[in-house]
Order: C-alpha cells, then structure tokens, then sequence
C-alpha cells in the first residue's frame, strides 16, 4: 500500500497497514513528516513519482490522504506514474473527490473512501495505528465501480479494525453533511449567540453549553474546509435545520409551545442510540446489480465487519 | 432552613444544609418523598401549614423547590403562614417567579436564586448533598430587594458550597436563554435532521453528532417546561441563532464560504474558555446603590466565594 500525505490520517493508515502485515510505504509534500516517519521506522520519501513508480511495479493500492487543494497535483502524478494501481482516498467529502478522479480519466481504477475517524490533532505525530480500530469506514459503491478494486479497499479498513459501510458518493455527501458538518455550524452558531449575553451568560454556561460548543474549539480551517467542500448538501441540511427552528419560534412566540420540535428531536435521538448495525450477507460483489444492492444495505443500517 | 418540594434540587438542598450545620426541615406534596427522606434520616412532613408555621416561629428561609405549575399554591400558604421569613427560589426562570411572588405581595421579603446543577436524573432517591459543590448559584439582586435577605440567601448558597454570581431576573433569563434553553433547541433540531438522513447517516454519526444532540437525550417534559418557562428571553436567542444562521446559508450558497461564522464561532468559543472568573470585593451590601453594583460585577464576570 502506498499513501500519499503523512497527515494525521494519512500516517495513521501507513502505522495500521504496517500493524496487519502489509507492506507500506508513504510519501509527503514537506521533508519534516517523512523525516519523523523515518525516525520511527517506516518507509517514507518525498519523492512522488519513486514512490508511485514503485506502487505501480508492484501493483498496491494507492491511498490519497491529501489536503483537498492538493489533490488535483497528486492526481496528474498518478495518472502519469501509477496507471495500473487500485485508487483510493480519505477525504472527508466524496463528490468532489469524484469529480477530480473523473477529470484526471482515473474513474475506473477509483473507490472512494471515508474513514469515520480524526481526533483534535494533525500531523505525523498525532498519528495512531489503532486510530481507525471500530470506527466506521464508508466504501464508495457506484454503478461503475469495479467489484475487485471494491474489496481490495474494502479489506483495507477491514484490515486496519474498521466496520465497511457501503454508500454512492452523493448520499454519503448528504449524510456527513447531516451528522458532522451541520453540528459545526450549529455549535459556532450557539458559541456566538451565548457570547452575545456577555460574560454573565459565560460565567453561567454549564454542561448544555460546553456539549453543544465543543466542536467551535476545532481549528477554524479545519471546520471550513470541510465545510466548504460539502456546500451543496450542507445548504440543503442548513435549510431544514433553520426551517425546524424558524417553526419552533413562531410555535414558541405565538402558543408558547416547543412541543412539536422537543417531541421529534427526543424521538429522532432515541432512533440513532436504538439502530443497530447488522451485517450485510447475500450480495456476490461482481455480481449483476451488486453496487446498487450495496447501496441499498447501506441506506438500511448494513455493514460489513469481514469480507 | 425550610425547603418546600423534595425533588432532586429540593433534596439535594435539604442533604446540604443539614451536612452545613444548619437546622432544616422539608415538605413534599406526595408523601413518597417524605418516607424517603425520614428513612434516610431527615426531618421531612407533607403538612405544608406545619412546616411554615415552624419556619415563621424559628426565622428559618423559605425555599420553593416545586415546579413551576404548583407554584401559586405554595406561594398562598407561604403567605398566609410564614409572612415573616425571607423567602428564595431555586427555580431555572427568575422573571415569572418574581411576577408570581408580586402577586402574593411577597416581594419585600424574597431574594430569587438559581444553583446551575443538576443531573439527568429526578426524585428524592438522586439527591446529593454535594450537588451545589462548585457551582453557580445565581442570587438575584433587584433594586427593591432587602439587602439582610440577600445576604441570608447567598451564605446559604455558600453553605452549599456554590459560589454566588449576582444578578437581575431580566438579565438571568437572557442569559440562560442563550446558555441553556438555546442549546437544547438546537439540539433537537441537529437530531432531526440527522435522522431526515435516515440510518446510512445515523449509521455514521459520531464525535460532532453525539455531543451536539446529547440533550435531545433529556425528557421532553423537563426540556418544554424550562424552554416555555422563558419564552420571552428564548425567542430573542432563537432569533438571533436563525439569523446567524441564515447569513452563513447564503455566504454558503453563493460565494461557497463559512468564515464568518466559524471565525465568530471560534473567538466565542475561545472567551468563554479564557474567561476568569474574580472575586467582587468593595461593594457594601446595603450601601446606596448596592444592587446595582452588584448587577454591574455579576454582568462583568464577578462572584462572591465568601462574604
């Protein structure tokens, strides 16, 4: 396996891939990762098209773990110097990846990936082999996806203790949108409505407060990019979460009540602590229809813990 | 002491005052709270006449710790059988408790207060004499309020354990608004669009989604009664939270950027973290305009850990 970008996520991969016995190797932009890389024993080098030469000669997957700006560089780079190898990637937005790969001609080597995994910390040294370890890893399954270079992504995860859930580009890109870059938005949201009280409303803020704001303590670039990247779907998430709450003020303003909305979010957060995850079995990968059922499982709460 | 309503914050109050030293005895309307606390060792009765009638005769302060809907009834007893004690609450929404006590004419002997605990759990049996340690105990202080009250009402606060952060009703409930009762709207409406989602998003939820909707998790019934409660104070926070909202939706939209909010959100996030709370010291409770600069220090960030 080969990883472009010693990042928090990009090193975590190479430190869990070596950990399952793969042979890893990784490459980064600026010297200062690939030397600490080095400093604790793995393989790793600035030279891109070395390293690509050697994922194709060898036929690994290629894992792109770079910022999403960097991505159409590395892109030309591997079309040019690892024509044969199986692509993935771990950026945290799937259509636009999609996109990128389909503009480079790279589309029918290509499965998209998403490890459900960071932590407050970047770079190499934040990184942690067991960082993906019962996580949630999203394996991109399009219509024309090819159903080998599918399980070779999906036992990658597999292989570094994440459970496979299969999803199309785009009801992914709607999912996060809903269930990790509209909290971003909301806690900034609530961050600044409760400094807006003054010290006063700070110097009361408990438990309440603190949950609901932790994330407006992430880096803003981080929160942005994200963000950013997912605009289309996070406009679309935006604004059902301000159709809910401009119909609880006027509910809240004219009879007093927060029934409507307090009733549907106790009942929707009791739905995601009552799902239970169940394993996908009957679908043949390669079979016909076989990312299309994927999908569906997917939509239904399916996973894969084994292949 | 005399608390009326043994509840989780009535008990609690009850557990602490004894375990200060202090002389106090409770009410409760149901006498299923009353056999508990008398079988953990408390002096506990269901006769509301009797245990004011003590409290008059002794001097002792007259808490309401009942919710919001027994209210008027207590506060009738309160006046017709202990019209000399000083009075105080520990309701979450200080502007109808204090219209409510006008009502009765109460108001020259009630000083409004405000522990900010408490846990997922209610009822006698979840008391916890350490409940107050380290919290906030907002004791309001209006310009007709008797200054020996309060000062009786914050050492009782202190006896607790809390420490005592001065201010109006008017600007406690603007405060909590944004502090507590926005927070758990928002979270409601972060649980429903999650789940609109359906159980691919759930399935993916994590970090951001969990602490976001971790309030959604509380019964209806508690979350209703304090958001309506403060229906006035929460509909400006609304506001102000939709209209945040609403500009980063159409910064999103049409030129694909989220900097002002998440730069807002972040600085926000980052006083409140910063923030240090100081002792006030200088203001000679019952001096000309005593109330006034103890609003002032409460609005700065100032609170009492002694007196």
């Amino acid at each position: 396996m080969c990883v472009l970008g010693l990042g928090l996520i990009g090193g975590s991969l190479l430190r869990a891939a070596v950990a399952a016995g793969r042979s890893a190797w990784g490459w980064n932009r600026s010297g200062g990762a690939v030397d600490e890389a080095r400093a604790d024993g793995f393989d790793a080098d600035t030279d891109l098209q070395a390293v690509l030469t050697r994922a194709n000669d060898t036929g690994a997957i290629v894992v792109v773990a770079v910022p999403e700006p960097a991505l159409d560089t590395v892109l030309t780079q591997v079309a040019a110097h690892a024509p044969d190898c199986t692509l993935t990637d771990v950026v945290s937005v799937k259509g636009s990846v999609l996109d990128a790969v389909r503009r480079h001609g790279l589309a029918d080597r290509f499965v998209g990936g998403h490890p459900m995994a960071g932590t407050a910390h970047s770079g190499w040294p934040a990184g942690d082999a067991d960082l993906f370890r019962g996580a949630v890893w999203v394996v991109a399954a399009e219509d024309d996806t090819d159903p080998d270079r599918w399980t070779q992504v999906a036992r990658l995860a597999l292989d570094c203790g994440s459970v496979v859930v299969p999803a199309g580009a785009a009801e992914h890109d709607s999912a996060v949108a809903r269930i990790s870059h509209l909290p971003h938005l909301l806690a900034e949201a609530l961050a600044v409505t409760a400094a807006a009280g003054g010290d006063l409303a700070l110097a009361l803020a408990a438990g309440s407060y603190r949950d609901g704001t932790r994330v407006a303590g992430t880096a803003p670039a981080l929160v942005r990019a994200m963000c950013e990247a997912n605009a289309p779907a996070l406009t679309v998430a935006l604004d059902e979460a301000i159709a809910l709450l401009t119909d609880a003020r006027r509910a809240l303003a004219t009879a007093g009540s927060t029934e409507a909305l307090v009733d549907a979010g106790h009942a929707a957060r009791q739905r995601h602590d009552t799902l239970e995850r169940w394993d996908v079995t009957g679908v043949e990968i390669g079979a016909p229809g076989w990312a299309g059922a994927l999908r569906d499982a997917g939509r239904r709460g399916g996973a894969f813990r084994a292949l």
